[in-house]
């Protein structure tokens, strides 16, 4: 059977130009003993992609060789199998890539619990649900009453950090980029304050919505956010570090705050990426899934369509162009 | 009785001027009941003193109001005493001020362990060395093998943080400001390396002392050499921020690093300051009495003389003019 996948052939420039990309039909092989092949559902386009193009070795994953299927998760049903774990018609989640089909032993692979869409796996249980849940939950530790500030609130890491919070009892501020993404954070998902970084007079609006300061600030942008939030924080505040969108596309990083503050609050600043908690991944979809079960993770996803939609279109990601989780429906 | 004491009458600018203290003449009152008189033998000038007396209320202890005596640490010796706790003649430990004698209830204060010099307490036992302790074992975390960066390396905690790293199996590496504190370092001290900051190609010199990158960053200072240590850290690398020396004379704090870094290598940057530790001292003092008794920890005192000459001697420890732990003999 012939199927389209797509290569990396080009390290991306600032932005990603369709060139660094080459689409290739194959033909599945064979099957050997222990192998499956699935047939990609629902393909997941994420911002750190950027990262994962490009040369940095001193990054926390390997980049994507050139002329290697580029990176991706996607959730996917199993259509052939020569291996007793999976069988033919299972739903299975994991690094699938940018291809229609894979040939895989099965490794990585987890199968989503039943009765959950493609969206909602993607949307909530994979990648922006595990990461948002480790980051605030488990790095920043927060407790019922204090404040949150999410910069990119509206991104898929952001939206679910948000609603978590309001779930755990936190005066939750989103930082977005459109009045609309702000009713919708406000409106839809029970933030108490978004403030639309892109109008009036930012450091005003932060300050007013945040009138106890700032326990917690999860950082998925930085830029001006990060500077203004920075200032605000409260003694023993802890920022979670999982994002930098704003510094992704640029040659020269933007300074970052002082470390006076970080002294005089006590502050502790921490990054983290979700490959060093994988292992942590069975327990925290199963909390995922709870937090879903009961209503309190809404989500937007964006679905582009056919293989190919996502070498345009994940530029949207850097743009804001998104209007919710962004993915590629096969 | 008759005694001086120095009140802070101003706050400083940029740099300490004699003009923001004033020195008066007290009498010592009569004792009322579970009072003590102690007379002050040394007494301790530490960089904090900086941000004690300026205005900032957002600060991790309030400010020193005006008309109040200065406040610091320091040995004194109890000359009379209305409370059973306390016996003429005992030693104590804690903070007495700016003041020849001073009349208190006791709280606070600690009977530090015998056969230890008023040096040796103010040099390792008091603020510098539970500073050094708390830092870099409680919050750094430390496993032998790993590599550490210490700046202002020949500071009174510097140099302790420094030697406590090579008794746990660290290699050690400590920026200062002399050939001199550097060869002070490598040679009496023990530390692997000592890098100049102020001579030659200063992220050559870093780069080269740390072939296998740097686990732990004990941050003293602030400056280029902050900058230059961010770029080297390891994946998982903790970076304890324990003072910005560079910025506390400045209007305007530099910029810190971008924190890209702090996501590519999931580094955790945390402040901290002694106040929220207290209750861990009779702990940690025990542990620093030990290594004090194996040689492990060795000082230099820079020992003024007399109350007033704080005054101007306080602007050593900006100036780097100090040759060791700064401290008045009373």
């Amino acid at each position: 059977m012939r199927y389209k996948a797509i290569k990396l052939v080009k390290r991306p420039g600032q932005t990603i130009t369709p060139d660094v990309f080459e689409t290739v039909t194959l033909e599945t092989p064979e099957l050997t003993e222990g192998q499956i092949l699935v047939k990609q559902t629902h393909m997941s386009l994420d911002p750190a992609m950027k990262g994962w193009m490009s040369e940095d070795r001193g990054s926390y994953i390997p980049p994507v060789e050139l002329g290697e299927v580029m990176r991706s998760s996607g959730v996917a049903e199993v259509v052939e199998s020569r291996n007793d774990a999976f069988a033919v018609g299972d739903r299975v989640v994991g690094m699938i890539g940018w291809t229609e089909y894979a040939v895989t032993d099965g490794a990585g692979l987890q199968k989503p619990p039943p009765g959950v869409s493609a969206e909602q796996i993607l949307c909530v249980l994979a990648l922006p649900g595990l990461t948002a849940y480790q980051g605030l939950m488990k790095i920043g530790r927060p407790k019922a009453g204090e404040t949150l500030v999410v910069s990119g609130a509206a991104g898929s890491v952001g939206s679910i950090v948000g609603q978590i919070g309001k779930a755990e009892g936190l005066r939750v501020v989103g930082t977005a980029g459109s009045d609309e993404k702000c009713r919708w954070l406000e409106e839809d998902l029970g933030f108490d304050r978004a403030v639309n970084y892109k109008s009036g007079d930012l450091a005003k609006q932060i300050v007013e919505a945040t009138p106890d300061g700032v326990d917690l600030y999860f950082e998925n942008t930085g830029g001006t956010v990060q500077h203004i939030v920075f200032g605000r924080m409260n003694a023993h505040g802890r920022i979670i570090v999982c994002g930098m969108i704003a510094d992704y596309t640029t040659n020269k990083p933007a300074p970052g705050p002082n470390w006076l503050n970080v002294i005089r609050k006590r502050l502790t600043i921490q990054g983290f990426t979700m490959p060093d908690h994988w292992d942590a991944v069975p327990e925290m979809t199963a909390k995922l899934a709870v937090y879903l079960k009961e209503g309190k993770l809404k989500y937007r996803a964006h679905v582009l369509h056919g293989l190919e939609s996502s070498i345009e279109g994940i530029n949207l990601l850097f743009t804001g162009g998104n209007t919710g989780k962004l993915m590629v429906g096969l």
